[in-house]
């Protein structure tokens, strides 16, 4: 396995089609998928070959592209335009990002249509448009890791938990983000990964990730977190997020609260990144935000062999709520944000 | 699956053989091997048919029992008792109760062999020899579970972490036992297993035998007992141990410290179940007892599947130490001590 100093990226886009990554292939295969009808990044989005909030916003961007590119005049175009981005938006059904985008993309091409512009013109302008997107996202993170950066120093030990990484979006990732740009410079962090159970995204996602970069990454089990911890070998705690409520609450993986407590009794900083547009100042507090529980199967059959007694009760909720006091700052593209952060957070959004 | 309202046994004498449950199919297939010559349980004891400490020396003391029973004068039948006790000691190099149980038998039948008594009383005292080793574990087992049950109250959720069950003892285990007394009396507990990563004992083990003898019990992943603390669904946590220092601090399954953490922080008392033999005033503090790492395919290929990328750093420690400022008390035979524990477990061995 090589390394390549910089995050595997999950979107590019070649010239006329689009380069997927399939993360259902991940971590024992590479595979890029070519994709160049909007069927085919319908089917992408559908089949969770690409996961993650903004990598998904991002394909269905180029999805609506592909889908109305052999248009031959400006009325149909349009039209094309408008139907693929409804078609695509029913791939993923709960994604807010995919719709984000698509309604970016139609925006754009309705004011493109009103534009005198020739229709090869109209139809780069809409391109330019999904790379926008695309280029934002990777700004977006960029800009969370370099705020992210201003927090750890040379020769730190770091714990992140799931993966809120470069996969899920269009570079970087939000977490991961300050990792990547400390390889850029040379500055030596040690990662450890928890492995996340049940799904396991922080040993298929995060240690593949970051191992491929380059990025000195250690994989160890979640139960492993607290002895980690006491032997002095972290220094801060990094997450990704969900949602953030407007008190400063957390909803992310299930298990981000045990390390925050854990970190807490150790005396080390957590830290949560996350672009602003995850900040949610509607709720109110944590105890607003719904707690999706998943299957039991996840549990006693996520290896793909049977691991537990059949009709065993499971308790399996997929994310928790990580009090504010346990959250020692909030690392935005805007900037970094302390208690209290119902004071603060709002303050960020008025800047 | 029909339950028993008991702990499914792992050692059972029957008449003239030993029937003796394969552990390594559990938890999908419960088998019952019959084994009737001391090489079958050499065999069984070398292959991880049977484990945990206590069940692997009575099984061996049967095995002395087997293999001896066919001599035909006094003489050759002490002979043969020594020799299969120092072929039994060949099986696991490392466990100590094998030592322990063999020597016990080697020094009966010296005995026995002095006596005024014939050969089939001699046979047949060796038998109630390990029938009484046998009985004796039960019996730790049971007076543990008793002095458990004083701290607990009908209605409350339990925490546990790895197998101190039935399985690993003649019956009740360690950990577990105040759960089978529970349900004896009527008295109602809501367990909850933590799947015990990477070997998933909790899953495989705790979760299957409670679910068999009919105990209330939910697994779940290990990273979720923050949060079910944080419900109020947990009021106690109670764990075995491998090894007790002088001064209290535990030596366990990796992950109790993280769990132990976790309960003092959520104001919950953490119970430390163990036959007084596993507590070794030798060992000063935690400190001293080392900390074997085993290999990273336990985490990275563990259940068949590769679920981390080839050639990552893996840190797999298999136990972990709880300094005895998280101990709330530990529960023996000879009742439940509390800190100060460098006064008050001598008093216990004194007593």
């Amino acid at each position: 396995m090589t390394t390549q100093n910089a995050p595997l990226q999950s979107v590019i886009w070649a010239e006329d089609r689009l380069d997927l990554l399939d993360q259902r292939l991940l971590p024992e295969e590479i595979v890029y998928l070519p994709l160049v009808t909007s069927e085919d990044v319908w089917e992408a989005i559908r089949h969770l070959k690409v996961r993650g909030a903004p990598a998904i916003g991002i394909s269905a961007a180029y999805g609506v592209v592909l889908g109305s590119r052999n248009e031959t005049t400006p009325k149909r175009w349009l039209e094309e335009v408008l139907n693929q981005a409804e078609y695509l938006a029913t791939s993923r059904p709960t994604a807010v990002n995919l719709f984000w985008a698509l309604d970016r993309m139609k925006a754009r091409a309705e004011q493109l249509a009103t534009a005198e512009l020739s229709l090869d013109e109209v139809k780069q302008a809409l391109l330019n448009e999904a790379l926008a997107i695309h280029s934002e996202d990777e700004e977006t993170n960029r800009l969370i890791g370099e705020h992210a950066l201003t927090l750890f120093e040379d020769g730190m030990g770091v714990l992140t938990h799931c993966n809120a990484g470069g996969l899920a979006t269009a570079k970087y990732g939000t977490a991961l983000a300050p990792f990547y740009l400390a390889l850029e410079r040379g500055m030596s962090l040690r990662v450890f990964a928890d492995e996340t159970r049940p799904v396991l995204q922080g040993a298929r996602l995060t240690a593949f990730e970051l191992q491929q970069a380059g990025v000195d990454v250690t994989l160890i089990c979640d139960n492993m977190a607290g002895m980690v911890m006491s032997k002095g070998w972290i220094q801060a705690v990094i997450v990704g997020t969900d949602r953030v409520a407007a008190n400063g609450d957390v909803a992310n993986k299930i298990g981000t609260y045990s390390v925050a407590v854990l970190a807490k009794a150790h005396g080390i900083p957590v830290y949560v990144a996350c672009p602003l547009s995850t900040i949610d100042l509607n709720t109110p507090t944590g105890a607003e935000i719904p707690i999706e529980e998943r299957s039991a199967e996840e549990i006693t059959e996520g290896f793909g062999k049977r691991t537990a007694p059949q009709g065993v009760k499971v308790y399996n909720p997929a994310f928790d709520i990580t009090p504010n006091e346990y959250v020692t700052a909030i690392i935005t593209e805007k900037g970094i944000v302390q208690a209290p952060y119902d004071v603060n957070l709002k303050k960020l959004f008025n800047q």
